[in-house]
């Protein structure tokens, strides 16, 4: 039996490459996407195509309700910023900031890690997210492992330790864009926009918009999934 | 505007003392509890009961689908063990251990503490269910507060210190039955079966009725809830 991996998928440009790395490594890939009160379901539907294309054992949604807590632009009627600069994107948390999301995130990848026998977590947490959301910080992935490892049943009786993997935490968005086309990644399955119209079309004014296109220019290489 | 604390509640006598506790040194609280696919939704009615007498704030219920995750008795179909004495409950980690769900449980926690501006969690685990557990013991408890320190926004940039508290940890059913009284709670509010006939009634024959039981029996209280 291949050892497993459960993989967080948002169906973006980063955990899309966070997956082909994990398969790349030859892990079996339990894709797990959220509907969480976000704007942006389009992307979940973007999830679901990445986990089938790649070859996922299986992609899982959870429905958690985050929008009900409330506290971010992503879940609440907040305006999400358009066309801020790279150094404004990185000088603060932005209101698209979700309160413990990966934390939340990761625990329920957790429970199903457990209950697969998967040993490790796949995140696409990267350098860029790195200067806005605490909980993509080296310091916090490390610390969830840590935790992590006291609260599951096969940890404290020896039978697994849990991996949080976030390969892509040191790289730039460029760097990722050519890692995943160097592994094949199919872009135009991904999607990044916190702010699409009804349609599904990328704003192209968001932060998650301006640093893909960034990452896609500093690359060198054409976004297949352009549309702004 | 007084201190405010997110109060883990399932309805149950731990959870119900720690609420008592909170209240008992000054909190507003903001009561939180899960519908996760459990048998024994009937404590959904006993936390809101709680929450309401006790005067809590505000009374939220998640809805967490742990069920589609598996991997427990209290959520998939296996018999839950009836009738077991203490040193059989103590050995092992009982089949009714939900994968992760305390880690998932303080993650929401987290979260809406975030947004009220509250940096106490409490939560009701203690000594008894420590043997069984993992997610119930120190170590792990004062993991993840560390962690919650890390993830979110509030705490990173210094404007909160989260504080996960757990003033049941060390002490035996019999003391948070006499301390609970002390504290003027009615149990009669109160649901530990987890196994209820579809009337609520409690099966006296569960790992929850007899720790509940020997609770009572050692406080030398008579348990105004039973049923059985």
């Amino acid at each position: 039996m291949g050892k497993k991996a459960v993989v967080l998928s948002s169906g973006g440009v980063d955990s899309t490459t966070a997956m082909a790395i994990a398969l790349q490594e030859g892990y079996e890939i339990y894709s797990l996407s959220f509907r969480y009160g976000q704007r942006h379901v389009v992307e979940l539907e973007s999830a679901r195509r990445v986990a089938e294309v790649m070859g996922a054992k299986k992609h899982m949604v959870m429905d958690v309700d985050l929008g009900k807590i409330g506290g971010s632009a992503l879940t609440d009627y907040i305006n999400v910023p358009k066309g801020r600069d790279e150094a404004e994107i990185r000088q603060e948390i932005p209101v698209t900031y979700v309160p413990a999301r990966n934390t939340i995130f990761l625990s329920y990848a957790l429970a199903w890690a457990e209950v697969l026998g998967a040993s490790d977590i796949f995140i696409g947490v990267n350098t860029m997210d790195y200067s806005g959301y605490p909980d993509c910080r080296p310091e916090y992935i490390k610390s969830f492992e840590d935790m992590a490892n006291l609260a599951i049943k096969a940890a404290v009786e020896g039978k697994m330790q849990i991996h949080i993997r976030a390969p892509l935490l040191r790289m730039t968005k460029a760097e990722i864009v050519r890692k995943g086309v160097e592994l094949g990644i199919d872009y135009r399955l991904t999607h990044s926009c916190y702010d699409p119209s009804p349609e599904g079309k990328a704003c192209g004014q968001c932060d998650a918009c301006l640093l893909r296109k960034k990452g896609f220019r500093e690359a060198g290489i054409p976004d297949p999934a352009v549309t702004f």
